[in-house]
């Protein structure tokens, strides 16, 4: 997948260990029979950050955010490091909490920080109990191990039915100072975020108050996580934290000036080439589908559109099959839950082999069908309306639906 | 399928011909190339039918529903025929009211009854123009065959992606009169109803007044084609008419009496077998999939949640790999739209092959795996969730995601 960049940010390599301060680490602790895999990550800073977090609207919540929430509160927003597994999201357990406790727990003691500074976060079946064992084990190996250089090590540990790594980094200038931020993210399915989603973690060494780091995640967050859907499954795990540790040494960003502005761009091109990365990689995933909504009246209704495109089943599978049926794309506009009318849409199917006009003024046209083909056949595909009423323009990523996504849940837990 | 019934209610054969005084046909007129496949349908009644209708919400609607509108609203709620064809959506095309108002002038005229009478529906590809020259030339020959056993060729005609005809009649007595009410049902993907779902022609020769069946349907619609889910996609053309003529002679239902909760039991009864018909059929389906929400607070709740849990394709797919997940469903309860508590609810999975508890009091068990596979290799599969948190009791329907789904879908227009 081609990363999304803009002027004045540079990508780099090094993920969550991108930005000056921060190690990780990750190994197999034997929750995944696959000693391949790793199943425990753990990312450390050498001083206290700055933390923003949002997470999962589901209900059911998982107990690893219960506590991660509880942790933070206490440490009045402050935290130091990530503990996380894989395998087992540790969620509807009776001893989910005291589990999750523990393993903040178990990190603090080998890191020397205090319990408050942990955040903690599990991934994987729901429902069984998770094993503390092997995760008491692996703690002091785990600690020891950490490295600037760890980020891919922890990467892989978070990461489930993914089929890559997702990491993304930048530099940027700010006041004068170079900072970074950089990220890293699991997941493939269950993805249908609402405040957040999967378990997202970003780092950056830019001084910044908690309480704006907060604000620009929640601005950007709704642009990029909160656009993108790969089942409509939202998870009772999902976590998105961003820690600044202020190591870059610029003026600290107490307000909502030009320097804020540029954080939040940076946030902003992190996240949102993780939430392609994402899309992309849903499970079972052959193409990555891009829909703008163009002329919206405002961005929130241009949102909801744009999601309901994404999430139509049938979209995704005539996506699949290379299919430029243009009714699939009208008819889920026409039942987005929005008041705004949908029915004189300009449709276009746009890739690297071309661009289609398949239907204007909400009737569909006769198109020539094998450029048509030709478009669809590229894995990068971008669905373009203009609904022709105002200005706004929103933008949301899903993938095709295919073979293999039942194929990989028709029997997820073994 | 077995059929769902209750005493006093007798199934039988007939379909939307049942109900004294309807005669029905169906053929090819050449909308689709498959001549072994009818594309064009009508039914006819010999007096004036008080009706009630209820349509999509989707607002991209096609021309056939803004014309049956009309129509109903011009004859004030009589109406004698109905027109479908299949092949075609007749939606999202600029002459798409005019070729609706067409179809249904060319059915009055060729039945001698008033245009305003007619009910048209159109099912298939949206966005490409409705060839009405094919529908022209067949309609002599279409009403010319009408006859009181023509129901399976009507029924014939709507289907589309459907591999099984779907009808469903009872007869039951009304103050010592013998009534009849059947209809007949197309739909297999994009099933997601919203006030109304796919196609559905109900017939019935009871005396019954226009608002008191169209309440009726209203009520009876929100407990069964609105608990249904195939995909998630609501269709452009979602139309589901009730028409009665009164010929059976009994007393006219006027007022909302014993005999007005018998004709609504009759009507559930058929309805919630056609609904467990479409789930069933769903497109690619091997398995008819129901979620009982008991112990909710209100049924409006117990919907929401059950539905969500039909709606999961996390679900969907386990069902289809018969992998008794109980996270999966959890997760669906926990992302519904609702305030309710579904963090204390147990879970069931129940079919002919037995019964088995994996969660309890909102938290995963060990279980039985070789008895939950034998359960869920069946092809009509219960989850039971009881909430624990009021007494109402709610049902939703829907199908398992397959492979086939993937690829029915995938070039839906050739």
């Amino acid at each position: 997948m081609k990363l999304t960049g803009k002027e004045g940010f540079t990508f780099m390599e090094g993920g969550v260990c991108a930005a000056k301060g921060f190690e990780a680490n990750g190994l197999n602790c034997g929750l995944n029979p696959n000693k391949e895999k790793n199943d425990l990550g753990l990312v450390f800073c050498s001083v206290p950050c700055n933390t923003g977090a949002v997470y999962t609207q589901n209900k059911v919540k998982g107990a690893p955010i219960l506590v991660t929430k509880k942790n933070l509160e206490a440490s009045g927003g402050i935290s130091r490091a990530i503990i996380v597994n894989s395998k087992n999201a540790n969620t509807c357990n009776a001893d989910g909490e005291q589990k999750a406790e523990r393993m903040s727990q178990l990190a603090a003691e080998a890191l020397g920080i205090a319990k408050e500074e942990v955040i903690v976060a599990s991934t994987g079946v729901i429902g069984q109990v998770l094993p503390i064992g092997p995760i008491e084990a692996h703690m002091e190996q785990l600690a020891e191990g950490l490295t600037v250089d760890g980020n891919e090590r922890a990467a892989n540990a978070i990461m489930t039915t993914d089929t890559v790594k997702k990491e993304v980094a930048v530099e940027f200038v700010l006041g004068g100072v170079t900072c970074r931020l950089g990220g890293m993210a699991k997941g493939s399915g269950m993805i249908h975020p609402n405040m957040a989603t999967t378990l997202n973690f970003v780092t950056t060494d830019v001084a910044i108050s908690s309480a704006l780091v907060q604000k620009a995640l929640d601005e950007v967050v709704k642009v990029t996580y909160n656009c993108l859907s790969v089942d409509g499954d939202t998870s009772t795990n999902d976590t998105l934290t961003v820690m600044a540790n202020g190591l870059a040494g610029n003026a600290c960003i107490k307000e909502e000036n030009a320097d804020y502005e540029i954080f939040k761009e940076a946030l902003y091109i992190v996240l949102m080439n993780l939430t392609k990365m994402l899309a992309a990689d849903g499970e079972g995933a052959t193409k990555l589908i891009t829909c703008v909504c163009d002329g919206a009246p405002d961005l929130d209704t241009g949102i909801v559109i744009a999601k309901s495109v994404i999430c139509s089943p049938l979209v995704k599978c005539a996506m699949y099959g290379a299919d430029a049926n243009c009714g699939r794309i009208m008819c889920a506009m026409g039942y987005a839950k929005t008041d705004c009318c949908v029915t004189k849409a300009d449709v276009y199917y746009i890739s690297a082999a071309g661009k289609i006009l398949v239907c204007q003024d909400g009737n569909g046209l006769a198109f020539d069908e094998d450029l048509a083909k030709e478009i669809l056949m590229e894995d990068e595909i971008e669905i373009y309306v203009d609904l022709h009423q105002g200005d706004a323009k929103a933008t949301a990523w899903g993938c095709d639906l295919t073979y293999d996504y039942v194929k990989i849940n028709g029997d997820y837990r073994s």
